[in-house]
């Protein structure tokens, strides 16, 4: 699934939720992280203590050119430095653990950070190290886990496609697209008028051609097509197309006609 | 973020989507798209000529134990032959095209998918190849278009990340986890009585130490406890330790008691 747009200045819009990536291992997964909080909009990487050090040209490779947020990512040598001038902060944590925070869902989650931001506070959102997952100190800062709803036979997510999940969902919690649309450039969905226009010409067809010649089924017969040809959203464009069917039809072969 | 379940049995619960990825390019991502599934309840895994052949046992090693998913794959020659099966089509597309089709959010297209299989239809989505995306014959088998709404300035996505968002919908569009819950483990979250306990314990203490001494504004003061003890959700366990800090703070050091 493609669709990059190399030189695109990807600043942040607005007031946006901070990925900290607490004690990453790879670089390489720092990068396809920045490329998945480019997909979502998010801007703003703080690194707690990566493994390998930083910067590693690595990032900048994995990150499809992304390359804006790691050339702004922040280095920090702890949590409690990555999030202290932050108001609000979330840890992601996929395994239940025995202290009492609220929980949501990433859906839940971006919903409230939507809220936070939209009142001018600053939020956080950790993800701790590939398979280990965050300690028992990192949580101290947090005021509310994430865990996201997976099937509970295989939660494995990688890095990235925890951040891309959660980039998503902040994304999605204030984007307008409808949910289903039909998409018709330059054409457009056809009126009634439109349509009776074509069956008109249908039936009229199919009476002369005998179709129709049941009369008492033929009401039950013109509704049905009805039926068929509403069931669709049926353009201008293809009624024209249907109108010139039903001509074409009726006409018979081009060398029947100049025989 | 971790919490993968190595031999877990991922077998289909009931009528799940078909993916079917159209000439893949790295059998790497393959393998990436078998776990993703994995993680939204997916297992039905085609494929349309992949480039390099099948199986390649790079996929098993990129597919964090999804193996059944792969072990499982069914491969095609062409989308047609893919699809003859099924009842309606998916197809994401990144870019807009000029063709006349319904197009859908991933969150709208999941929901879709769940109604078609509860009316016991197959259902399958295309992944179009890294990069290329689907070709225009691809298409013609289409239903529906399914559209991501992500940032407009920045839609890189890899196979295994479109796979994930998709797959990651398909699962919440039946999850009932509500989006905010208090993970409370053995303790509870208070009863009013239980907090008014505590309040009665705190207001005598404070009216004993002369805290509450300006009578004027005791009643307030009372009032705005209240409303900060209330701003969360406080649990029994909080507050019998709340009970045991009011109490110490008022006996004092143990040293002073000694003496």
């Amino acid at each position: 699934m493609t669709g990059r747009d190399g030189g695109a200045d990807l600043a942040p819009v607005g007031n946006t939720p901070v990925v900290i990536l607490v004690r990453p291992q790879l670089a390489e997964n720092v990068g396809a992280v920045a490329r998945a909080m480019a997909n979502g909009g998010l801007f703003h990487l703080r690194l707690v203590s990566p493994r390998d050090g930083w910067p590693q040209s690595i990032a900048w490779r994995s990150a499809s050119g992304a390359d804006q947020l790691l050339d702004h990512a922040e280095i920090f040598d702890t949590v409690d430095e990555a999030v202290s001038d932050l108001h609000h902060v979330f840890a992601t944590c996929p395994r239940p653990r025995h202290i009492i925070k609220p929980l949501l869902t990433a859906r839940g989650g971006a919903l409230e950070m939507r809220c936070m931001t939209n009142r001018s506070l600053k939020v956080g959102i950790l993800f701790g190290p590939e398979r280990t997952g965050l300690e028992n100190h990192d949580f101290t800062r947090a005021d509310y886990w994430i865990r996201y709803p997976l099937d509970p036979r295989f939660m494995s997510l990688n890095l990235a496609q925890a951040v891309m999940i959660m980039a998503y969902e902040w994304w999605m919690a204030s984007e307008q697209t409808p949910q289903k649309q039909l998409q018709t450039h330059a054409t457009h969905v056809a009126t009634k008028s439109e349509l009776e226009n074509f069956m008109g010409h249908l039936v009229k067809e199919l009476d002369y051609c005998g179709f129709l010649r049941n009369q008492q089924k033929r009401p039950g017969m013109i509704r049905n097509l009805w039926h068929f040809f509403q069931r669709a959203e049926v353009t201008d464009q293809e009624l024209r197309t249907l109108h010139g069917i039903v001509s074409e039809l009726v006409r018979g072969p081009v060398g029947k006609q100049e025989t």
